[in-house]
């Protein structure tokens, strides 16, 4: 297929790959051009513009940092929605709000153009390694055609109805599930340690009792460690994307009180200079104010 | 080895059971004489008093319901305490609070006898089949004579140093993170419905992208169907174990925001009636306060 | 002087009505016609937009809703920045994001206009009876200027600076304390409530012992009540207020727990049907968590 | 009348001193014997012990630290209880637990004796000034009996009913209210300076609308100022306190959600080395979550 891709960060950029490597026609955009270079490598066109990747393309995928720029990428000048064709379909993978994703159904509809999203679960080491998960929610018939794209992105994928912003939801709930259980390793290793438990002894335990997962087994390896840097997914992006489910919650009428005892640790985290950390800060966090360590600078 | 055991509960029945079918001599006790039958016909002896399952054992276990009823049928009349050799060792299995872990551990020392704590993790289904997760702490040479007892009730063990209260640090830990992925699932549930995402695709998701640990999937299957009774672990419990927890934290200095906030979640659900229901009714708390479904009754 | 005024609800209708008393010119508008009756009888002109009340105009007040609300009369068609005249001020009261203060300093200051954040403290009553007290911040001179019309609105004024976002931030956290104030009078009359203290006893000692001030006797009240309708203030109001001073703390990065608490309880009475109750009824969730009362229907 | 006085520390002096210079016979006794100096002067006499203290008394006072404290002095060998008269009545002003106020109401009924609990509202200045309020329950005829002494304590009294612990409910309630306001002040104040508002000035609007009541308007100047040594009332106490609150709380099943707030900053205040410091400290912890101050040290 003619693929579009919009958005070449530490994500973006392999699944762009993932896509090339598949046999895709690729035309990629990014605002730092020269983020494009390995995909022109594997022989992608590069645009100059969001509208000129999609001006022939069936699929465009966007992959970006926060609602800003995807709305302009997608709705601003020369934006994806300026050119897409009729029919051709914007697959939206960022971690956006519940809002903005009703807001480019609505635009994309009107414009007579598609509209599938499909956020991913996993870091950029699981999509080097097609190993994402994606959640995906659209019209039947759009989902059914980018089924190929989605499949070729990861090791699975879950449907979740013709509602767009219903993937956006669950990816939120996912993000705020693993910030849920950090938050909670992060403290029960501060009353651990402060109880005179080893925090190797202690993840010893977690792993044996509680986690075969992945996803978990790995922060509580980072809190264990106390190694913060260099950050996976940024502290900052973790008050993101629980502000967002915050947001969702509010527009739904759903209290998220975990949410909020979240936002509120992650925000003093980005007060107290760990923006740029790992968002299992959350740790240190703990430690601090046990009175256990302080913050250093 | 002569091993006492006090306390024949959903959980004490089957690690009593497990010990005497790897062939050690048993002599038993309960508060409810009955529940004692099926230990009987394994060819246990029953005792009248927990000093009287003492007085001749090597090793005596306790699996008791609070702090309440360990500090009765160990330090009051005709309690364990009063009656247990010199050099022979109390394995202390229950989930009570570190302050009277320390109170046992400096009673027995003063009293010549050894004293390990021995809490473990599982539900009365992996108690009956031998796989528990026990974590142990006390002096190296007392848990090295205990050990053979230890494995034999379950799948591993954990030893977290000399200090006996360090084993029940991590017990009451261990709760209050099931407790927290519990918080953490009820709230994206209740947010992923009333966004008008199906219980069953969120539930397919969490399975797909975080937990192998079933655990964590048990649970997530209990609030997606809401299906709260009966209790495989009551809710009134959850409260005390998260209470627990908050008052090591209060002693050791280390503030536990989120433990606060389950607390207040668990005395809720116990003020509105629901304290002998699973403490993963939670889900149904979060559902409430969300406007999805009202109490009945 | 010559004034516009903006908004005739509530606090709009008499906030203007003491201007006319004071000998100033009207000329009104409200989005419906009708309230603006009781202003024309005074021998205020009615405007048909925003525009018309601003075009002739030396000062501009306004008194609206919402960020919503105010955008629309201030920026969008027909705005009141579309034709107020140079060198005139606009002057707004209502409790508007702080956000929303900076863009309108910046279109207004673009236009060659004045622009002063003015919100008031004070219910309708205090409205009507001169007892609002304003916090206003802007230019010196321009405050300087609109002065006189500031204190025929109340009993005083606090002057916050020239930066005209410290006096909405001011009024967010004033509405804050408040709210807090509320939960924890709620909190505790339900502990007391529980533990046999007549509700009225509790009251008497809060007065004796705490508060000369009305505004924290009244809510007091009807706590103690039970009273929560009609609204004074209503709970959906108290929700969008606490959720605009957590912007505020979000974009300055500063962590406001206890305003995150808030803002889950009022997003709790609004899912279960409180949103047009006064925000007072904090009270009834704190009954309904206890298990004291169950909320009807 | 014959008045024993347990316990002369910064409140118990001044309130000892009050019932002397009202004309009282005064037995006085003290842990640290030397404070008992000034009441010497005074006339009274200094006991050995709680029970010489209380052996002739028609009434005997006790106003301690503690819990611990007050059930050493009441309970204790040589204590109030094994001394006391029949039908002489032991007036409890410490703030203690519900809990031990119940042990207390029994103990002294089982051994023919009267038992009032009488907390006070204010601090040491207000002791000597005779400006306390008191709160007091208990048998009516005991009340009336010591109502002379209570109202030569401070400038007024509410009276809670027949059943003793309701006053130490309202008292605890009392301090959570406390809490409440200044946590309340301390994240306004952070936010309103990270804002660029002076804290003056945001104080001098505070005063205006809000408190005419001493008791907030001098904790939002210590506040403003960050002004914590010496302390009046030290933030280990009002942890105690708050902490002293959820347990009521949970005896009679009513979740605090606010109290679980405070409870969590006045620990993170001690584990993070400001236990002594006065309890409006709350305000220095807002500070460092938001980044605008390191703690030193």
């Amino acid at each position: 297929m003619k693929v579009g891709f919009i958005g070449l960060g530490n994500m973006g950029t392999p699944m762009a790959s993932n896509l090339a490597g598949a046999g895709h026609e690729l035309v990629v955009w990014n605002r730092t051009a020269s983020k494009a270079d390995p995909l022109k490598q594997q022989g992608a066109r590069v645009a100059k513009t969001p509208a000129e990747a999609a001006r022939d393309a069936e699929v465009v995928f966007s992959m970006l940092a926060d609602d800003h720029a995807a709305e302009e990428a997608v709705l601003g000048r020369d934006g994806v929605l300026s050119a897409l064709p009729k029919n051709a379909i914007h697959v939206s993978s960022s971690t956006i709000s519940v809002a903005l994703s009703e807001r480019l159904t609505k635009a994309h509809a009107d414009a007579g153009q598609g509209y599938v999203s499909a956020p991913v679960f996993g870091r950029p080491e699981a999509a080097a390694g097609k190993q994402l998960w994606v959640v995906a929610a659209g019209p039947k018939a759009q989902v059914e055609k980018v089924r190929p794209l989605l499949t070729a992105l990861g090791r699975g994928l879950t449907e979740l109805g013709e509602r767009p912003a219903a993937a956006n939801t669950v990816k939120l709930s996912g993000n705020f599930l693993i910030a849920s259980m950090m938050e909670a390793l992060s403290e029960s290793f501060a009353l651990a340690e402060k109880c005179g438990v080893e925090r190797a002894a202690f993840l010893d335990v977690f792993k044996s009792v509680f986690a075969k997962a992945p996803i978990f087994e790995n922060y509580a390896g980072a809190i264990a460690k106390g190694q913060y840097t260099p950050a996976g997914f940024a502290l900052r992006l973790g008050l993101k994307d629980v502000s967002l489910a915050l947001e969702a919650g509010r527009a739904a009428e759903v209290p998220l009180p975990l949410a909020s005892l979240l936002r509120d640790h992650f925000l003093t985290g980005v007060a107290q200079g760990r923006g740029d950390e790992d968002w299992s800060a959350l740790g240190a966090l703990a430690q601090e104010r046990a009175g256990i360590k302080k913050k250093q600078g």
